[in-house]
């Protein structure tokens, strides 16, 4: 089975005006989405990451891939390498949220992206669920968390209208959120994104109004690195009793070692382990004890179950990070998630904050039920693309003037002295 | 696909009087080989240890897969796990230089047999190589190297004529002995078992002997953890110049750290690192450099990857451990090896030690040309099953009274007072 076609469409969706340690979303969120077509008519499915330096290599590579086996994965890599040589590089803003779309994460996002879609080209022709070509599924129910947002009402400069979500800054509006978000699809846990410029202490107290709702959830806080080791400390204190794990509160692999050090407190981490190489290196000096993987940068399916391994061979956890994505992703991570045996925490999903008109697979938004996504017989990743909805998003695209996420330089439409400052407090 | 039948058939063949630091082989060694069948008809094919306790496992399995999805790589695991577990422990002499047919690795190689076949049977119904769904092949053509080993003429027991290997005593024997085996293979590399009852010294005189007739070739020395630290320095200081690496000269994680230590010659190793969490210990300490992967134990094909993968992430190279055995596993070994990308050595293969009349599979024995073996385009393993061979191995196996690899046992036959005693020197 050759490659006979790939197209790659950038679209973009609304996203909520949510905080965090750059800054703020923007009102659109940017995603790429890969169709590999075999010469047998099928066609397998991608989607990763939007932003302009991503977008150059994955557009790059349309043509490169034609007449490939889609078998030949080392051959993709191959590929990727050699085109990512050939393109030079660029800079992207607000790259620590979304590792996948630093430049140095070229080869493995592109990778990644067309891994998938590789991936579900083969389970389709095979017709078969594509997790089977993983090794079968240890579950068929992936768990998800809530994952909340500080976040205003609406965008200072959005077209279109507020989202349903309203404004979450005290803890009584992270805890209703919470409770709206739970009720819609039975999470489990819960994870609140922190480190935004409403600082440690209001989120301390978002965390202790949130452990007061809901006595029994496992509870996460992310400040995605923005608090120092000092600030970490202290608020570590502070919720010691309340977390499940703590993620990324401050940046590093040695931040992290010396927190672990002096807390005990399990850390968890997308930003100081995000591929092999720091993989190696938090290992030597134990600077975080979860990992959580995200296929779109740790270089696709096959290896997130590498890097699962590898966690349990060192005795980490693993669970999986989340960026705005839409369908394709959320199956290609629930998936990958089915088969990794060792799998023992929620995943996150920003799934719940996309708009039900903006999905682009067939049928609309698929459903979070208790909490869970559930892999399904259907061949492939089992979700197929509503031709007329990537159109409208690509429309979208086209119409809007954002090409690279930058969170900081939306946060300064709010407040015009805002800068780049890590850890901010 | 479903599993429609499994077969595992263990199988006797000749095998040359061999001397290593256990004491000899005994005249026949055991495989087992195994037939998966699918319910589309077509069968794959896997090989491994005939040995009491691993046989034990195998045959018990053969009931419990039935109806499996033949991509349930997951469930075939938990299946084995199951059984494993149903059964009482055995114990094996001469399991050091098997690792795969020690208790402990019960799981990790009956997994290992069957995972193979599974994929052989997933290829073959594709009509694709296996290499195909590892990924795709790096390199076509696998190096193996020249596995010298000091041997008897003929055995002391055996009803058959002796090999037509001759006596590798003297320095000047094992070189004949590398000269033929190099002319009629092609190898580049070349290993010498060593930890023998003829001494370090002696082996010591034998690969200084091999580097003056063949002043290009890789050169390795594998005394099997046969030699105690004290002794390992000293031959260390004798051949540091002329070795590749040093394989297995001590015993243990710790010991191979200390000599490494203190000599920095590279240790490559397939007794302290057989399985993930060895390998987690020897990264803590730096116990080896390079580490001999084998599917037989590692977890069959996909695993082996991991671990190739964990050495590039850990800085160490990987090759290939190897124990007697036919062209089932030869294949396996080619397909996995060629779709490993930092496989940076010549593999060790048992292959050429084996009888011409005593393949199992269709048209003899495979070709290994410049050293290498080939993977072709043939679906699957690329190897068919030869009934009529395996009916008579199958009766070989019958007829003798071997159920247990004991290289101790066979070697009490010469020396009526040998004793299991590690390290010896």
């Amino acid at each position: 089975m050759k490659i006979k076609r790939i197209k790659v469409t950038p679209i973009a969706f609304r996203d909520a005006p949510l905080l965090n340690a750059s800054g703020i979303h923007e009102p659109y969120a940017l995603r790429s989405i890969i169709e590999v077509e075999g010469d047998n008519g099928h066609i397998g499915l991608g989607e990763s990451y939007g932003d302009a330096p991503v977008l150059a290599v994955l557009k790059a590579m349309e043509g490169s891939l034609v007449g490939l086996s889609a078998w030949d994965l080392n051959g993709l890599r191959a590929r990727v390498v050699e085109t990512v040589a050939s393109l030079a590089d660029g800079v992207v803003a607000g790259a620590e949220l979304a590792p996948g779309s630093h430049p140095s994460k070229q080869v493995a996002n592109a990778y990644s992206a067309f891994e998938v879609a590789f991936l579900d080209l083969q389970a389709r022709s095979l017709g078969i669920p594509l997790v089977e070509l993983l090794g079968g599924a240890v579950r068929r129910e992936v768990p998800f968390s809530a994952y909340l947002f500080l976040k205003y009402a609406e965008h200072i400069d959005a077209t279109y209208k507020p989202d349903r979500w309203g404004e979450a800054i005290s803890p009584e509006q992270v805890v209703a959120q919470a409770a709206r978000m739970i009720e819609e699809n039975g999470f489990q846990s819960i994870k609140l994104k922190a480190g935004t410029l409403l600082g440690p202490d209001h989120e301390a107290a978002c965390i202790k109004a949130l452990r007061q709702a809901f006595p029994e959830a496992p509870l996460r806080i992310d400040p995605n690195g923005n608090w120092s080791l000092e600030t970490s400390l202290r608020i570590a204190e502070v919720l010691a009793g309340d977390l499940q794990y703590y993620e990324d509160p401050t940046p590093g692999l040695d931040g992290m070692a010396e927190l672990h050090r002096r807390t005990g407190i399990p850390l968890a981490t997308n930003m100081v382990v995000t591929d092999f190489d720091e993989f190696r290196r938090s290992v030597a000096q134990n600077s975080v004890q979860i990992v959580l993987a995200d296929h779109h940068y740790w270089g696709g399916l096959r290896d997130t179950q590498i890097l699962a391994r590898m966690c349990d061979t060192f005795g980490l956890g693993v669970s999986m990070h989340s960026n705005s994505h839409l369908g394709i992703s959320l199956m290609a991570m629930t998936h990958v998630a089915a088969a990794v045996p060792n799998l023992a925490y929620a995943c996150d999903t920003h799934y719940p904050w996309q708009e039900e008109d903006e999905e682009v697979i067939q049928g609309g938004k698929l459903p979070i039920r208790n909490g869970c996504v559930a892999i399904t017989d259907a061949p492939g990743l089992g979700v197929e693309l509503d031709q007329d909805q990537l159109a409208k998003l690509h429309e979208q695209f086209l119409a809007i003037d954002i090409r690279s996420r930058d969170d900081v330089r939306q946060m300064r439409k709010y407040q015009p002295d805002w800068e780049t400052r890590k850890p901010r407090f």
